[in-house]
């Protein structure tokens, strides 16, 4: 290969490069200049919104056949965002955030949803999905904190490998599977404002503990690919980092694919990070530290800058065949040497109508039910209800990021027939039950008084209100918020509901957890449906009616206020030393809601803690095992989670982390014994030395509300 | 030295453990057990409140007296909180909190405070004050903000360092001197939910660019003691830290004194860090650290636990030879072994007139006004004045922590002749002209409701409103909040107050920016007085009529909302990245006030900026020096700070930095041409390697709205 070839690999554009301005419709001379000319290895993205399935598959066969033209005949790998199903292709199939999914506490539900995914955009002809997020959602602020499996590593490291597994697992040439996109390495999550891309400070202890085991686990399952987080971490941009790019993630993780910029962030090292004094240097900068491909993408910069810089000796071509030889084995991968156009038995997996149920299944899970006075819910058939809030007649709001378009706030994209919550209630009360007074706009305070106005009026004939709150939909900068309360007309709307005397539900569709502290407490019920996808509506509407036993469980802490951001695996120094005020407690966790908090409509009760063995020696496994009973009326699942203390460590020991969980069903009156196995990495943490380690002493297992108590001793020698 | 002599000097109590029930009256047994019997080496604090000079001249005589009688007669050192001003003498003179002081820009003044009060301290026969704070204040969350000054590194260790050299310099044998304590090493401002005593998460380049230099600049000045963190850093106790405190402070930053915990912080490692598994570990651990002696301070715990480790081998005895010897120096460096006694020359010192002038002048400059709509203010005299507001009438809330008591809250112990902000104002506009609605309940709901309705009926025949608003006096964790947001209850009273169509000022006495985002538009003046000791109420009356010209400068970024936490040295990169919301613009610095804001009665305007030479080199020193003019109509004071940028660096630069300060006194009309001199020195920064560095480089200097370039070269070898 030549060195213009070689680059060419490395480079990714986007398709508005190779595309006329209307949406699908490639302009052929800018093709052959990217392919041709600069020997484009690949492309991403999509113009404005999302294509049917025949363009995708008219958009990848030119490209390939562009690609046939030149000299070496290397097919164009394409990427794309399917972040919550496929995301760019009209009528796919889209699913739970995963932070709803991190709420049914079901990897299984996750693959399924995964493989429809990988099949719908394998059927649009691209093999290549730029998902999982395995970044951890400890700071609620941050604007993409919906697409993360919420606050705990173990559910975050657990989702990701199942999830990579199933886009993966069937071998890349399967017509079925994609390559997945392990990202955003490492810590992106954890800007300190909460705005997206902008300064983490992270301890590397720290790091350690809670970042980087989701792409351990995720090597480990093979994902493919890697994108980089476009930000800092103390200070050094993680695209010039040699030591997490090369150091840590090659050589410690041992990670072997393709490690992928995220969206123009090399030349931001020289303009918006200021580490690199010249465009060349940064892009001298990333390559050194092992980028192998370049989400360029708007131009062909990184291509000349790239071929300077090798020519030059800046950039040694060892490290240029290392990127290229990825790349190429990736494409060989999945099977684009073997045929790049897309394929037929791919297109038909697009659009099943089993997704759909699938789909209903995985918002189902997802609902999490946090508040139920007086077991007010479920409301009994025939009951009138008026349904208001801003969300009530919006289907953005139920989907959130990544639908259709980036924002996924322009519902002209979406599918025909998807409901809302107002039409999936009057589907199921009868339309004559059902008044709404909402209005879609999220924006005018006008709106909000008219709404309130009629809410109040609307109120008289009714038996109860669902007032439907929250977040319409949003991705990354532009979710950026300076505080996470609930806007003041959202809760002014909900004052004026309370205010009617009627019993008042909050039905909260949302991507990140809205403070509703002084609101709370005006409600009988509150459902959380995160962004729950094409059937989130259906699913509320069955649970509202007692169709669907609720069983999701919080992934988060939901907060209370801004300076109670403490997570449940805190640390007990969290706890308020002494003296308190009249509005704290001791207690340094108290969020409005707890994690792993939901209700069911029926109850579950916990007995007969037992473990093998009251000590755990070296690499030796243990079993735990609980009975549960379902002592309620109705059938339900139900996840029993395993969390684990240390009493002393060398350094300060987490209160409680969670080792394991399993989803569980049970008929109403029915009892089941779970079984956990663990062992000493079940236990371990990273120690001041940056050591992931299980030191010897005691612990407490908690299930529940029982607890037990062993010993971890080292093996003797 | 005796095993359990050398451990007695190593042991601290607290005054209770040797006193009466009755505040300042001792009881012989318990004082001849804890001398006698455990060779304590120690004593600190108050039982309740503060005491008479005279009681405390025999409190330390009886002491003393005890020691005395011992085999080798080792004086007791005797340590007090003497935080701004000595706290606890009855009419000591309290001054500004430090964040004040950060506020005036006036090293000098800091001096002349620091030195009333280690005078005020040795009159009361006190040799060792736990201050300086040198805790640098990026969290205002935290409860003991105002004992910070503020947010900046450079005024910090300047301050710092001042104060140290004021407390110590003339000799600390000198009736006029004491002990400085440098506290509380290390980052323990950095609590990341800002209540006291939480966990620090802190990557170590963060650590060293903002957090120890104030401590490095103070082992430099002299500073004889250390006190520490008494949380945790990255899951490390500081108490258990042998890194932070033997290689960091002892070898690296070459201190050579006397290193104290803070209260009760050993046997916490056992009891709420759980890094020792026993109370005896928890000994070892902080002695071996490099601890040298233990504000136990409540029994003899530590002595019985430490001398039983000493003897199984667990602490060699070269560790306790080591830190009592340090102890035994710091007594002979206080003249202890020359007379223990209250020194009669000292005495003298207590309570001069000339105190209260200083306290004025530093109140005076404390002042900093914020906002000034159509030059409202100064008020002319005769203008009718409503005064209202939780703090109009509060004596506390002008002192804040630290006030003759530990919460500064028990109005019965200071000083007769203490004046609120309506007595002041009366006193300024004369009684008939100054009506009040306050009540001095901070608390109380129903008190507001009355208060704002009085507001609104009392407004009919006055000028304009003085509404006072802020927090109460707290210190420790009894300030510890949940939020920012200034209570609705005086946003209400601010919203009533605008109501009545009078023109309102805000006087904000508070310790940390509390939010007033929504009603500061409400607000035609904002005066921020902060908590500033004896006259603050003269002080702010003084600014409201013209007699003082404000001076103040912002020491802290005066934040919008929690989710805007960015200060003023931050990277570029937490501006917004790219496409904003509504809400949101691309400027991620956006506080309410800048770093640095403050108005002035009259204009000064910038010209001339020049550099002695477009290029520094080496260990060069350059000169930049401005024009300063006096622009107004009156005379005042200014602080002309110097700025800098690196265009590029090896981790991303800061936006800017303060590098250098001086306050000049402008007559109006008048000029002056203020040079400053800068080296490398002011150009580093901490790199990923840790080190301190000044890399070769394009920089920028701002001064006010003047810019000028310059280059930094290394030296050529």
């Amino acid at each position: 290969m030549t060195l213009d070839e070689k680059i060419g690999q490395m480079t990714q554009v986007t398709l508005g490069v190779v595309s006329t301005p209307e949406d699908g419709v490639l302009d052929p001379a800018a093709l052959t200049k990217a392919i041709a000319g600069y020997k484009v290895g690949s492309i991403l993205n999509v113009t404005n919104h999302a294509l049917t399935v025949e363009q995708w598959r008219q958009v990848q066969t030119k490209i390939q056949d562009e690609a046939k033209k030149t000299r070496l005949k290397i097919p164009v790998i394409y990427g794309l965002d399917g972040i919550h199903g496929q995301t760019y292709t009209l009528n796919a199939t889209l699913f739970p955030q995963n932070v709803g999914m991190a709420a049914t506490r079901d990897p299984e539900l996750a693959a399924a949803i995964t493989k429809v995914a990988a099949k719908e955009l394998r059927a649009s002809g691209v093999r290549w999905n730029f998902a999982p997020v395995l970044d951890c959602g400890r700071q609620p602020l941050w604007s993409r904190f919906p697409e993360t499996y919420g606050e705990d590593v173990y559910i975050g490291k657990t989702m990701g490998a199942t999830v990579i597994k199933a886009y993966e697992e069937e071998g890349l040439k399967n017509p079925t599977a994609v390559a997945s996109c392990m990202k955003h390495y490492l810590a992106y999550s954890d800007s300190r404002t909460g705005k997206d891309r902008t300064p983490i400070y992270l301890p590397e202890i720290e790091m350690r503990e809670y970042y980087l085991p989701q792409f351990r686990e995720a090597v480990k399952a093979g994902a493919s690919t890697l994108m980089v987080n476009s930000s800092e971490i103390n200070g050094t941009p993680v695209h010039a980092s040699k030591y997490l790019l090369t150091d840590v993630l090659r050589k410690e993780l041992g990670f072997q694919g393709v490690i992928v910029t995220d969206w123009e962030d090399i030349i931001r090292l020289h303009t918006r990070h200021h580490v690199a004094a010249t465009p060349r240097a940064a892009v001298v900068m990333a390559v050194n530290a092992g980028i192998d491909m370049s989400m360029v993408p708007g131009d062909f910069s990184f291509f000349d800058l790239l071929k300077e810089a090798v020519q030059k000796g800046e950039v040694p071509i060892s490290r240029i065949d290392d990127a290229v030889r990825r790349i190429l084995l990736l494409k060989a991968k999945v099977g684009l040497f073997d045929n790049p156009y897309p394929e037929d038995a791919a297109a038909a997996n697009f659009g099943r109508p089993e997704y759909q149920t699938l789909a209903l299944q995985a918002a189902h899970e997802a609902m999490t039910l946090l508040k139920n006075d007086d077991a007010l819910l479920p409301f009994k058939a025939g009951t009138k209800l008026l349904v208001a809030g801003p969300s009530a007649r919006s289907i953005s709001a139920l989907n959130g990021c990544w639908s259709y378009t980036w924002q996924g706030k322009d519902e002209r994209w979406y599918p025909a027939g998807s409901k809302t919550i107002v039409d999936a209630l009057r589907d199921k009360f009868g339309a004559d039950n059902v008044t709404t007074t909402a209005v879609t706009d999220f924006s005018s305070p006008a709106n909000y008084d008219t709404m309130a106005l009629k809410t109040a009026a609307a109120a008289t004939n009714v038996d109860a209100i669902v007032l439907c709150l929250g977040e319409n939909a949003y991705a990354e900068s532009p979710g950026n918020i300076a505080d996470l309360a609930l806007p003041d007309d959202q809760k002014a709307l909900a004052r004026a509901a309370a205010a009617t005397g009627k019993p008042v539900i909050f039905v909260l569709t949302e991507g990140r957890p809205r403070f509703i502290t002084d609101i709370a407490p005006l409600a009988k019920g509150i459902l959380l449906a995160y962004w729950s996808g094409r059937k989130t509506a259906e699913a509320i509407s069955d649970v509202l009616a007692g169709d669907y036993n609720p069983d999701g469980r919080l992934p988060y802490s939901y907060p209370r206020s801004m300076g109670e951001m403490v997570l449940y695996d805190r640390k007990p120094t969290e706890d308020i030393r002494e003296i308190f005020n009249a509005d704290m407690t001791m207690d340094g966790y108290r969020p409005l809601f707890p994690f792993g908090w939901g209700l069911s409509y029926t109850q579950f009760s916990y007995s007969d803690l037992h473990l093998s063995s009251p000590t755990l020696t070296g690499a030796g496994k243990m079993t735990v095992s609980i009975t549960v009973k379902n002592t309620g009326s109705r059938d339900g699942k139900h996840t029993v989670e395993l969390y684990t203390r240390e009493h002393y460590a060398s350094i300060t020991p987490s209160t409680r982390r969670l080792r394991a969980f399993k989803k569980i069903f049970l008929k109403a009156g029915e009892s089941q014994t779970v079984n956990f196995t663990i062992d000493r990495n079940d236990l371990a943490f990273v120690n001041a030395q940056l050591q992931t380690v299980t030191e010897p002493g005691d612990f407490d297992v908690y299930i529940g509300d029982q607890q037990a108590a062993f010993t971890y001793r080292s093996p003797t020698p």
